[in-house]
């Protein structure tokens, strides 16, 4: 998907993937210093003897990490990827060294009952590690414009 | 809410509220060009030409800088906010010169069925700017541990 898309473009089962991102012990702490500042995403020693038994990511610095897989890697849609929500979970801390990937699919495509210009997609984002195993389970929603007429 | 809390602490009901922050083009951009590289959010001519008509922050950044009113002002939880997952919606974007402040409250409070260590509790954070508008709204799973026994 590399020409701009519009909501006409766009189906349900669509699939797309992205580049991967290696994170490093400097990342996770720089975001946590800045976002997330508990001990077990700022120290190692700290974070072996926390729940998460060594030191792993904000679950937000995932979730940053993901949006900028999606806006490098995803469908180039017209208005850029704007959007309204998100559900999101974490099953498993992403590690230091863990190279992140995404796995996305376009779940639902809806043209907006009032707004005759644009619509909402659902996309469902997977970012896996380097093992296969999901850190992140997403499902987003996002305003999409319908193509202009001629 | 000082001291710190176990699961048999907290019900639904019990209310916070956070320190302010003042959002700046600086650190918009700044988040945006590490997570969000979109020029409605790098740069104020592209930005006002957009659909925001002005510079506005990533959601994720609006996400983030909630997480840090959480850790810094929410209750003082044992493990910390250690979160499972969130449903987040952002009804209007966070601008340049916004104010934010979060304003949390427990929706429920759930002991784990298997593991009797700990439970769940959800809580509801509503992000508000200097007007008492809503820019993100959001429900966050969080993990809690149980009251060790004497």
């Amino acid at each position: 998907m590399s020409e701009v898309v519009y909501l006409e473009d766009l189906q349900p089962g669509q699939k797309f993937s992205s580049d991967k991102v290696q994170l490093t012990a400097d990342a996770i702490k720089r975001f946590a210093r800045d976002f997330d500042p508990q001990e077990f995403h700022l120290d190692e020693v700290a974070a072996k003897a926390s729940l998460f038994q060594g030191l792993s990511a904000s679950g937000w610095h995932t979730a940053a990490i993901t949006m900028r897989l999606l806006v490098t890697s995803g469908p180039r849609l017209a208005w850029g990827f704007v959007g309204l929500g998100s559900e999101v979970s974490w099953p498993r801390p992403a590690r230091v060294g863990d190279v992140l990937e995404l796995r996305g699919e376009i779940l639902d495509v809806r043209p907006s009952r009032s707004k005759p210009d644009r619509g909402i997609i659902s996309v469902h984002c997977e970012t896996l590690n380097q093992r296969g195993e999901v850190v992140q389970d997403m499902v987003a929603r996002v305003l999409v414009p319908r193509r202009p007429r001629a």
